[in-house]
């Protein structure tokens, strides 16, 4: 694959736009491509990971390299870098797809209708995805699995940081696809580190029917709103634990634990807690002790803070922001609820409609509060850390979507697919 | 409800704004209803209907009026006016939907964690649903009720040219969710006619979650481009019925003369008739003696052309624009294919991916059409007019949508929907 230098925004333009001839081709010979063939490509894609490891990591040495020159931070650099675990992660991800149940042509239902024909509504793909995506080189294996086995054309438009190791990943990819006669047009990375190919990209509404984005919430909204065909969205997560009134002190207190300590750095790590005022001073001092000896910074509305303090609790005081942000660290929000409306508002409204729990023994609190949070997940007497696919029994995913329209919550393999309806009669007219 | 005037821009898009946020806090509200009430709040609006025809035909008298000093065609004046058989069908409408059965709260699915808790996947109202559409006020009674019915708070924006019926129909909604309680907020119509209302709804991705046009491909189209939150496009029906090598004359005769004649004016009658050129001779000219008879025009390729003008049969030559044309109209366009897979890519290219038929006694020629053929419905010896939600068994529908993400096909009550994960434990931590 050759570096694309010095193409002009319209030469960048029309590649892009053949990339998506291409792709919508391939996704229409790929929607009959039987499962074996699918998991025979998959397989010798790990395979291909393994045996050319050394090359694979020589062309990672480049974009960390370059990475270092251009001060990445430290993070960066470690999403950045494909060590042996990661690409033993990798490898270990594709077989994990392979083996997973093949979603395409499932019948959804089936009707008779009185004039004597038969309606069959099949899963089939979505046609072409494509995949917009920061640094993690990983990104490029798990969307082009997810999607090759969900009979999906993609086109994959990686971070700048990532190039050189995304270009050897897509050449053992393309390896794959050939070995097994399948299009190359069902997997392709777009080649050029161009913004002008984003662009191109969310233009393509002809030939792509959908765009998952996958980084930050910059990129998120970005693409969301400038893209012209639909977005599957997956933005932050910040994710509350209520305490109410009847809950259990011990069972509220390893809930939050767990949701705040056990990874913070998840999507589904709780961010806020939200107390309500009658059991603040009967359970948020516990709660919150064993939280800062897990070395968790604690930030408080003025009700909780004067609590806290009466218990020697370091605490300092939260803004309107602390509660609207996703700290991905050992920072936790506390908020005082007068009642279970005012928990449910406050998190309706700071949320982001990821996965919020209640804690509490009463059936008639728990319903009201899992009616109307309106997140993918809502959780009773349970953790937020299982918002997974794997804990939902879903299998691999691409991400956990914030929306509402097409899927919610973990979006693996099902969740990319469409359906449409197969007619068979015998010469009916209407 | 009161005209307004003389707003400025900023006033619209705060006023817009105002609906949003109110629309999304009746949606929370709305979420939770019984289906009686709703039910309730429904048969109400139908019984308004009946009792305030007359006020409802003095308001759309103003409609007419200003329509025929704008010069609106016939057709757009016959679009717009609230006859009486008209009224009666909204309410006949109406009442339909209240007898379906509410899609809101069905369980999709259930797993037990192995750690002990339950995941329920229950079916939510997608929330906050803003319909955009053109001169036809019947829209404004349909679309609110199946939003209703499905659980969404609904944002109106109708045509400039039916303003006045809009407003009389909305008001009368407004009090049927009054007399039963309901927010006020749950349907709600933009009342003014300025374009930059269209703009600030489309922006409004916070509180709207998703938008339907309604209307014509530039409508859908400019939608689709511009809105920030996910857009159910419902586009054209380009449809084609396919007559193989091995299709029985008379039934490919029956089933193309149906989808072209029985109601040339909607969208899933036929525009293309596409013939394998081993059965032009024997096929054609009989299929199209018959159109012919029924007084459609015939536009046809070359090859097509020379064999009907060998028959005596009028033609004229068909350009590459005609195939790519909802007529809506008796008119036909003629395509010879030397192969079934010329058949599949010229649907491919030139459909809208609606309703595509073929006519043939192989099944596995019929499998390769069904599993190629990239369209809502793929029938196989049956016409295409049967794409209706009614007819798929799933009642009043809000049109046939042309995406592949979220809906497919017929938009009914359950295509208007959502889903969450409810998860019930005894606190289970990762």
């Amino acid at each position: 694959m050759e570096t694309a230098v010095n193409q002009t925004e319209s030469e960048i333009k029309d590649s892009v736009l053949a990339m998506g001839v291409e792709a919508l081709r391939a996704s229409r010979k790929l929607a009959a491509i039987p499962t074996e063939t699918k998991n025979a490509a998959l397989l010798t894609l790990a395979e291909l990971i393994l045996s050319e490891q050394a090359s694979l990591q020589t062309a990672n040495e480049k974009d960390l390299k370059a990475g270092r020159e251009n001060d990445l931070s430290s993070a960066m650099l470690d999403r950045l870098a494909l060590t042996p675990k990661r690409i033993e992660g990798m490898v270990e991800g594709i077989r994990q797809i392979a083996n997973l149940p093949d979603p395409v042509g499932a019948l959804l239902n089936t009707y008779d209708h009185p004039k004597g024909f038969k309606i069959h509504k099949r899963r089939v793909p979505i046609g072409v995805i494509g995949i917009i995506y920061e640094s993690r080189p990983n990104v490029t294996i798990d969307c082009a699995a997810l999607c090759l086995k969900s009979g999906n054309a993609t086109i994959l438009r990686g971070g700048k940081e990532a190039i050189h190791s995304n270009r050897a990943l897509a050449a053992l990819i393309a390896q794959a696809l050939v070995d097994h006669d399948l299009p190359e047009g069902a997997v392709q990375l777009i080649p050029t580190t161009d913004r002008a190919a984003t662009r191109a990209l969310l233009d393509l509404d002809e030939y792509v029917h959908c765009l998952i984005p996958r980084g930050g919430e910059g990129l998120v909204r970005f693409v969301g709103e400038n893209a012209k065909m639909p977005v599957l969205k997956h933005y932050d997560g910040i994710c509350s634990v209520y305490v109410d009134t009847k809950a259990d002190l011990e069972m509220a207190s390893s809930i939050i634990f767990n949701a705040k300590v056990q990874r913070p750095g998840v999507c589904n790590a709780a961010e806020n807690l939200v107390v309500h005022r009658d059991v603040l001073a009967s359970h948020l001092p516990a709660m919150a002790k064993r939280l800062v000896e897990a070395g968790v910074e604690l930030r408080a509305d003025a009700e909780a803070k004067s609590c806290l303090e009466a218990h020697g609790i370091a605490v300092s005081a939260a803004t309107d922001e602390d509660f609207r942000t996703e700290y991905l660290e050992p920072i936790l929000s506390i908020r005082t609820a007068e009642s279970i409306d005012a928990a449910i508002d406050f998190i309706n409204t700071n949320g982001s409609g990821h996965s919020d729990a209640i804690v509490t023994a009463d059936a008639a609190a728990a319903k009201r509060f899992q009616d109307t949070i309106d997140s993918a997940t809502v959780y009773w007497n349970v953790s937020t850390r299982f918002t997974d696919g794997f804990e939902f029994g879903l299998g691999a995913e691409i991400g956990i979507s914030t929306d509402r329209m097409h899927a919610r919550g973990p979006v693996g393999l099902e969740e990319l697919t469409s359906y449409k309806y197969i007619i068979e009669g015998h010469g009916e007219i209407r």
